[in-house]
């Protein structure tokens, strides 16, 4: 750096670097963490407001130093000593209580913010801030478990990235082969659903004139995915998840596509949970994708099922709900099940009908479907539009429902009034075809009827 | 639009756009803020959720095309409908009061927050939704005065955007005449200090070497400069506006400047005011301005004394601080005093120390300065470092300061130091240059001694 | 520039600059071009492979820094000293008449190429190159006609620029209020049709819904609109420019218009000329306006008829072709006729088919119409729509061609087929509306009908 | 594609379409390539100024699906049908004849170009018109050897991109990890130097902070590095290339660096062979760095010798020069002589000097230097600096040189004096260090002295 350059910049930060490294070496005092707390209360002092930006990259540099232990006492020291001001506060509430005017439950209300709001909106201005945090509650959501007093600095993070990650500042972005390494190697790294081998694998998710990938993006994490789906052009409604990742396959022509299929969705922020993106990305892709292809008709996912296994054998050792065939249990104990024409076109229709219980019957404590997928596509306003056997025979396809996947199936003119249904009474909307499976489940289940579903194997048995 | 897409697309709005119909007709109940009442509500309940962004639309729309009473009315319902909902604030303060722990206050500080804030966090979803946010506040700060219970709304809003319009959020752009019109036309409509006659005036400022001009813009509204500075890049430090905003004046080289001088800061969107950008948009400038012209080895501003006439006029009238010279007001009772060397030469120191008393003694009755342009740039870590007599000679150069303009200095290793002796104790820092003149002042009203200060023109007389 | 960077690059330019600044002074030996035609023939030699972008920088500041006359003398020396090597050429031209086989024609042509061509070339490398050839052609053409041995350097640049703004290199870009300045204000400075008047004019003519303009830009001059075309989009073809211009005017949704109409095509850089850009224009921006506005049916032109009035007053003196109605000089003699309805309506038909005549009869030595305009649109396959009397009342327009304006129409599906028949046949394609108007011109002038067509008027006489 | 859309757009495009299928279709008369030099032929008619582009288009297209032989007969049709009118040639040579001004010297060579010229310059108006012409220069120089007729149309081809890839129209880019996977991925592919081995190995070439990418691009093919250089930052010259890239080096701070080390230059584009770029991007590439990180001392290359194995075999088969030590020939005649660090360091001084003297004396029949790498940065104004023994120990380096490599060194002050020297004189400017290599080689040479050079070695034998 040139020497005048150097004589006046650094005279503008050297009295702060100056009094950081004491805080630095002052780390005899046994609180190793003493540092980062004194420029945690210098940030929010007067002189915060005068040297805020380089007091905050301080400190964003000094937390990316310290190890797990530390990061959790500088959690409880965030929980402990951040709150709010406890006197102020009660000065607050006794006001409000002698006359709950709107003047007073505003003051209330701002005397009721934790200090470390105001910290968190100061560490933002930091090169990196906004990064930093988000990574700062995704250490701290590693430790709230065991830590439960935590909870309360994570409503406040929660707080604030709702605020900040509002709909309103995200931006769409296609992500195709055009797209920078740095974005492309946070897709591999990131996909959740379906694992991509690779940047060979990656290409053929992304060039093909039949494959498209949005995501959004926040202004101030501009190489960083917040939520991306991928999705595939096809000629109907795809069952099978193997044909639609393929890396050989062959494409079809764009103009020719009816239909697309959402085949992963990944929320790529562990310290952004709780703040919905997936709904709005879904919503505005189908825009997006009609905008350019107005000739589709139909949008739907091709979703794995996550929870059927765990909770059939859960049905199998303690049946809580209707009872299920035990054929199917000695089905799917046999080894390879689904490799055999036999077996698996036996075991089929049984599986169908367990799955269809599965996700229609099967409750959390709220009264919400106990599958996390369904869940999160009937609240966007899809309907439960076809269970697909052997979608999946991945090895992990396999593990976690059997090989089942799903369509779930957005039909634009009813996604208000299903999300209404789900949201406020519960409703698992299905399509009329799988309406059918379900009560014939249920019939089955209701009259034993099961033996029926499986003739041929018990003749031959 | 082609026929598919608009049977898609459509068929996602039209029962929405049916709604909001019906609602626009509903007029006729006597409240025409029904509808945008019920748009609220709407947004804030389960079907926000599902179609948040053309409910935000549509109230955005709405809100655009309703006059000012409707406005003041819809304001007024935010007030009074729109707060924390009481009977959970209750609550939440007896649960607190019994057990004051942080899980308590973190639910307290919930329970008061308004709902109107959730409210805005969804409009701000709408396209353009943040603008709207902006320019609602601008609307609401014109009636607050009329009506002071709206100020909880205000404060709701400032809360809302000081966490949104944080530093971290903003980018600096240089505008320059490869600007798009777009936002020069901003800057000519916005320029507060000192007027721009159009776009010549407006190319002047910005294309010659010696001139620069920054903005920060929010992501969000991107052709919106939020507060812009114009700097000039001088020998030495200019002591008169007139030459420095002159259209025919002759460009100096870049190279050979060694002081930028910001000659005008505007802030430039009411509904914004409150969050403070202005101090750091002058530090971030000198850090771009060090980078590309390393010699700079002087910062600062020429600036107006706004309130400085006002108060002259109060204190002849109605002393309340040290005795003024009687002198003075003789003079600049005079027409165009300041056109006679004679007249102006014999004023000049006058004027000078009583713009020296007026700057460091006049105070608020929170002991800040009364000058507004003092209290930006002295609480941003500036030195008070030169008044120059005929600085700014133009009508409302001499209707509000009697044409006197002050040069506030930032030395950057000092900036911190100052900020925290004036936040702190209110210390006006000034130059010791300066710091004579106060004491000439000082020492002169004691003794009378103004007497001696005008001898050629007491002789005259 | 810090320390080492100046050692090291400076360095690298000293011996050139020196040089230079040697050639710069040696001016005394009487030929001040002497430095230009040193540099010129260094920037030939192999230092000009070593050296040549500075090299090439240094002749286009010397070459900006010169006088008209010397850029003269410049000139002359291309044309007489940097011709082909004419032994050669001589050697070339025997070699290939013994054996006229394709590598002795290739080697001819090589032989034949003057020495200008390679500087030209080379000088392109400097920065700002490409504008500065530009320029200098610019130049080249005022003195072409005083110097004719000049027309061979003019055909080596004709012969570069052809090949260097080749359709494939050319962007074409909208421009509209979101340009940045330093466009903008070329397209007012450019406007040679119908002249901006400053910025509001050119934001009535940019920024309403209903109006477009595009321009071909060239990657090495990216603030240089080479060519530009501004558009309104209307519900039928308009007959006035008046309305069109006016910047009071209503605009219309862009959704509802059914025409658009290039009203202004300029090309703006002399130096290009006879370099095609405006037939690519205009078909390339059919393309993108069909692309956003697909309802639209009609693409056409509002044309002036420049040459009209000359060829009427000369036809009047010295008549050449078909005799025209006498009665049409007296009315057109009569100061303000246009503001008078009833000369107006009566002289209207007589207007409208001598303008007829003179489009369609009127031809230059090639057989091509002698009205320019005519020969741009109808070369690019448009056809002559319509005639407009008082069409434009500009004093402008009422001097070239007595308030007439055109309409040429571009059939999308006849462009080829109309342009082959006026490029091979000259034929100038006609609407049958219009064919009626020159079939009835043609039947007055041959018995001299024009009398019936303005009883009323001379029975009043 | 909406209809009315479609209505008039394809109307626009029918009849040609319509044209371009008969054209396909008529491949039975027994020229498969028929159609191609019809659409030549009409584009080069008053067609070809109408429908340019689209015709233009449909050749392209045409032209990349015919296999390897009808591109020949392609070649062939150019080179024997599109050469220049031989006719109106005679006719300007024989007027150029009878008066050699220069008018008729203009004429000359305009009746001189070849047809194919105004062809290739028509075809470029296509979508991807520039690219494909590239394209079709690299199939043409496939088949120049066995078709020695068709370097006339490769002349015409290199005088063409010539003048379109003049540096003046080239755009310099840096390359690195936030380029497109589109740009990337052909880095990987191009590199000819040392072989990339997939995206982490790429990444190891562009992150580090102390590596550098860039590239020259032409605006028309925006995607296609056309030539690139690897750059790496280092502290003193490098002797070997395995460490410089090593996957798992340890990067340095680039502040530390005073070197920059050009260790890999490739041209891409087979077909623009002839057409010097590495020069100019050499010299840029020296800027841009010094503009980053001005303390930069020495800009050096670490380059390959790819003639020197060959050489040596011949000299040792067929001396023609200086007589080569019988030493050296036993020693690389043992397998893994490299490996063994006894024989490694005995024959080093050997190669070391028989290097030295490949690289000054070994020559071209034209007097320049028989290594093509040489010839290269000694054109450029580069010294031969130093020369590595055991620098590349890959299996290419050794089989092509023996594993030397040699630094070339750019002194900024002294490009173009080493230039002329080169161009003019054919010398080789050597650094004093190598200079002492090369006389001591000489001398060697001259007394048979190379015996001392390996005294322990031999007393073994």
């Amino acid at each position: 750096m040139p020497e005048r350059q150097r004589d006046f910049l650094s005279d503008l930060f050297q009295a702060l670097a100056d009094r950081s490294r004491k805080l630095l070496r002052s780390q005899q005092n046994g609180n190793v963490n003493a540092p980062l707390e004194e420029l945690a209360e210098a940030l929010l002092s007067t002189r915060g407001e005068a040297s805020g930006v380089s007091l905050a990259g301080t400190l964003v540099e000094f937390w990316h130093g310290i190890g797990e232990e530390n990061r959790r006492n500088w959690f409880l020291h965030l929980a402990r000593n951040l709150g709010p001001d406890i006197e102020a506060l009660s000065r607050a509430v006794s006001i409000w209580q002698e006359d709950p005017s709107p003047a007073h439950a505003s003051l209330l209300h701002k005397a009721a913010e934790p200090r470390r709001q105001e910290l968190f909106r100061r560490i933002n201005m930091a090169p990196n801030g906004t990064a930093t945090l988000v990574e700062m509650r995704a250490a701290l959501l590693a430790n709230i478990k065991s830590h439960p007093e935590l909870s309360s600095v994570d409503a406040d993070f929660e707080h604030l990235f709702t605020s900040w990650f509002n709909r309103g500042f995200l931006v769409l972005k296609r992500i195709d082969w055009s797209s920078s390494a740095d974005v492309l190697e946070k897709i591999i790294q990131y996909e959740a659903v379906h694992e991509i081998r690779g940047w060979d694998d990656l290409k053929g998710r992304l060039k093909p004139a039949d494959r498209r990938c949005f995501a959004f993006f926040h202004p101030q994490m501009p190489d960083e995915p917040l939520v991306f789906v991928e999705v595939a052009l096809t000629r109907g409604i795809p069952a099978h998840i193997a044909p639609v990742i393929a890396t050989e396959r062959q494409p079809i022509d764009e103009a020719e596509a009816d239909t697309a299929v959402f085949y992963s969705i990944t929320n790529t922020q562990a310290g952004l949970r709780g703040v919905s993106f997936g709904n709005f990305l879904i919503k505005q892709v189908v825009e997006e994708l009609l905008r350019e292809l107005p000739q589709l008709k139909c949008f739907v996912t091709l979703s794995p099922v996550p929870g059927f296994a765990a909770w059939l054998a859960a049905e199998r050792d303690n049946p809580s709900g209707r009872p299920l065939p035990p054929q199917l249990f000695d089905v799917l104990a046999q080894e390879n099940w689904h490799a055999v024409d036999e077996t698996r076109s036996a075991v089929g229709p049984l599986l169908e009908q367990a799955a269809a219980l599965y996700l229609t019957e099967a409750k959390t404590t709220t009264g919400k479907p106990a599958d996390a997928v369904a869940r999160f596509h009937l609240n966007n306003g899809a309907v439960l539009e076809r269970i697909n056997v052997a979608g999946d025979l991945s090895p992990k396809g396999l593990r976690q429902s059997h090989g089942i996947m799903v369509n779930y199936r957005y039909h634009l003119d009813a996604i208000e009034r299903n999300h209404e249904a789900y949201a406020n009474a519960n409703q698992v909307v299905t399509s009329p075809q799988l309406q059918k499976i379900v009560s014939k489940a249920e019939a089955a289940s209701l009259t034993r009827g099961w033996q029926s579903l499986l003739p041929q194997r018990n003749t031959k048995k």
